[in-house]
């Protein structure tokens, strides 16, 4: 039974570490792939989802976005739990709703939040390997807020681009920036309208510099001001991060880690 | 060249996902079997540990402990940075120290803490799949607290061991227990002299139970006295236990979750 088209949004959390991040490659494990194949499974048609972030191979999600089109009777809100019976137990839908058809997760306005994990204790912990990046000596915690400062608002972010990438415009806007200590873990949690590839990594490891005080706050304006990715510190680990939430202000829904969103 | 005998004290934290339980087991990978292999390499010879609490597969430890003798020359600890370059990155020794020659982990008097982790939401969360159990429903947490009153003190546990036990005295003391919500989770910290095989497993499965509104808070002292596997809830899954630490007050150290336990 076929009926009017519409357009569905899910809201995946994922464990990156099995994956080759989210975008399709051929012949390698992706959330991506692991979703159309779910949903052509499900619907018996090839459906190939567009997603809002593509994350990096490792990198973890508590609130990306996807969306597709279909015909199908089933409503909504049903496609979660049937999506999540069919993905592995490393990925989970956490909501499915209708969207306007011509709703883009790219290309509509929307902030992102990004959380980096740093585990800054005196050895390893097993059981957050996967989801930290361990670091064993002193962070400056107060001095890596410092310098965060610096990086709020729009700038040209290449310093803190990867050099693979062939995007021509790079000026973002970061809306806010928080570090602090929770325990064993300093969390840096980035919040903007736009990030470049490997910004949120080179963020972080440009502050955990500051933090061992190999740089100074306020430097950060020279290395932003360079238009150079050798000006920044180094391209901090996957694992230690995490895509939060994604808030799409005009459609009046935030994708958060929490089990309703519409507020 | 060697020296005089020393008995060392490891303090281990692991992930327990990939391996079938702390206890050496032929042709399956077990913690000890991992102690054991690292520290034969290290020293040339073939070391077996004893340890503290034989957990079970799937079993995670932030402090579980072990001990070997050696007559190496290399400084007790130095174990710690020495072993972790020789085990895999889901075991991480967290200090080495010397103790009495006749220092046995499981026959000197201690206390363990143990957490169990129920994950309380809509939806799994593949980032915490690993380390606790999913619950979707409503638990009472006020009430899973007043039956676990029930279970403090010298107690007669044989309603709460595995029937799979060849131990012949079921009689052990638990210390303390909290129940409590943090976010999404519900912690379950029990403190106790001894524990049974299973016995934390099958509290938090009749606590469960409890917060479902099966079984009245009041219930648990019928349970205890029946002596009865039967007559308490079911066994929860291994991977939302964790060994969080363990007490030797005789000694007058603590094997924690921190950099430090001589405190």
């Amino acid at each position: 039974m076929e009926g009017i088209m519409k357009r569905i949004l899910l809201r995946a959390a994922y464990d990156g570490s099995g994956y080759c991040g989210w975008q399709l490659q051929k012949g390698v494990p992706t959330i991506e792939g692991e979703l159309n194949r779910a949903l052509t499974e499900l619907l018996g048609k090839e459906i190939v989802v567009i997603g809002a972030s593509r994350t990096d191979a490792g990198v973890h999600a508590l609130g990306n976005v996807a969306v597709f089109d279909t015909e199908s009777p089933i409503s909504a809100e049903k496609f979660a739990p049937a999506l999540n019976q069919r993905l592995p137990e490393d990925i989970r839908i956490q909501d499915s709703k209708e969207v306007p058809a011509d709703f883009h997760p790219r290309r509509t306005n929307s902030r992102k939040l990004y959380e980096y994990r740093i585990l800054n204790r005196n050895y390893p912990l097993p059981t957050k390997r996967l989801y930290s990046c361990f670091y064993r000596g002193n962070l400056d915690v107060d001095k890596m807020g410092e310098a965060a400062e610096y990086l709020i608002g729009t700038h040209d972010f290449t310093s803190f681009c990867s050099v693979n990438t062939v995007v021509e415009d790079k000026v973002r806007t970061i809306t806010g920036i928080d570090v602090y200590r929770e325990d064993e873990e300093i969390l840096i949690r980035v919040e903007g309208t736009g990030f470049l590839y490997n910004m949120v990594r080179i963020i972080a490891g440009t502050l955990m510099e500051v933090g061992r005080g190999r740089l100074s706050p306020e430097r950060i304006q020279d290395i932003l001001a360079k238009k150079d990715r050798q000006a920044a510190g180094p391209t901090a680990p996957a694992c230690g991060l995490t895509l939060v939430r994604i808030y799409y202000e005009e459609l009046g829904f935030v994708s958060e880690n929490v089990g309703i969103y519409d507020k």
